[in-house]
């Protein structure tokens, strides 16, 4: 049985936290055309959430990426839509000026095309604060992120930047690190087992990273993970699975757990 | 990719310690027909190693049971046989006196037809090392094992368990541990890792027994446990899976890692 949420939190028909293991799966596209053909391949997949990558999108304007959103909307009306517009230093796709990224993420959430948007923590409070205050505002939840491409810190620093998270009012806090050792994704997942019992009303997203990590890809869900990422048409991050696989392996774990 | 033994153990054709996880079904049968009628069940399955519990078996004399173990391997012919004669206290199937139980075990092991024997190494070595001495001079590995059905005792204490059972010539290490809290089933994993790194050429058999347990017997091969039991008519210990979804999770897991 795997340590759910207290109370699950829904957004758009899909409940973070509940006892069914959330895998969403990422877009990718430097143009509409490329979004909206990767949604349909994606929709047809019957993801739980799809994540909007938006920083490999080519022309990054307010006005181009809300009519975008509706485009993506328009093929994916069911499923809660991630945005994210990630700074190439978080391993985004491409370099983007801070004022112009609060722009283009603040002009989607009042859209109210998307449901869900990923900002890093170490954007710091005076970015922050207005993209929250934004989605909040316009019916959107927060993941407040930290991804480490390059190992995993101690637990010590990472159960120290999930309590950071949920101080900033992220409505869901993400970790993902890569692991040096097979050891790394036993801790990573000790660590998500603690904020669980630490915060047992937030959902959690927890992965370590690469072919390495990939047990907590569908192991995760059993110590308090609440949404893994999969494989639909094109990779986001190192050592992500198909999604229907994945699926497979998280069920066949829980139905045994 | 999962941390091998080197040189990897063969045993009647399958590989202990070899990239290719190894599942071991158990027997557990009252008489020699029960037996055969498992055991029919059970070869079709295709385990890789058959584990005779003969602990349940009623008539306990040295005659009976070779006459049984022939019995079985007319049936398993390429399966390799663990035999295993349980003590009560040892969570075998009825009390036995150790005489009886050193001469059943003897007279199995000299009549060649076994391949393994699996003794708990909390017989201690008066106990212990006649019947170490008999298997190896009728070519049969020893499994020294150490069973915790209430608790997981402490990190130190289990690597301080395999290594006693390596000192006492023990040709495959197992431990078994019953989770309290789903933290133990990840440090039964982490005393896997460092057992590996400590005895890279002593394959090990390692799990969390119990629903809690089930992850350590599909992904204990990611960290170095080389043999799993799984369920094939009957099930010999709390949390074993059926062996083809056994199979299929542990595969999976091991084709992303």
């Amino acid at each position: 049985m795997r340590p759910c949420v207290t109370p699950p939190r829904l957004v758009r028909g899909a409940e973070f936290g509940g006892p069914k293991p959330l895998f969403c799966v990422p877009l990718v596209a430097t143009d509409s055309n490329q979004l909206l053909q990767q949604a349909g391949v994606v929709h047809r997949l019957a993801p739980d959430v799809v994540e909007w990558r938006a920083d490999a999108y080519k022309e990054l304007s307010g006005e181009r990426l809300v009519a975008a959103a509706g485009d993506l909307r328009s093929v994916l009306a069911d499923e809660p839509i991630v945005f994210t517009l990630r700074h190439s230093k978080e391993g985004g796709a491409q370099q983007i000026g801070q004022d112009l990224r609060a722009n283009c993420i603040g002009a989607v959430l009042r859209s109210g095309l998307v449901d869900l948007v990923d900002v890093e923590l170490s954007n710091g409070r005076p970015f922050l604060e207005p993209i929250i205050k934004t989605a909040h505002d316009h019916g959107a939840a927060i993941i407040l992120s930290f991804h480490d491409f390059e190992t995993t810190p101690s637990n010590e620093m990472l159960l120290g930047t999930i309590s950071a998270m949920i101080d900033q009012s992220a409505d869901i806090a993400k970790i993902a690190c890569m692991p040096r050792e097979p050891g790394d994704v036993l801790r990573l997942l000790q660590v998500t087992l603690a904020a669980r019992r630490i915060f047992p009303s937030v959902p959690l997203c927890t992965m370590s990273m690469g072919s390495l990590g990939s047990l907590s890809r569908v192991a995760g869900f059993l110590y308090g993970s609440d949404m893994a990422f999969a494989v639909g048409q094109e990779v986001s991050a190192p050592g992500q699975i198909p999604l229907s696989e994945a699926r497979a392996l998280a069920e066949g774990l829980l139905r045994y757990a």
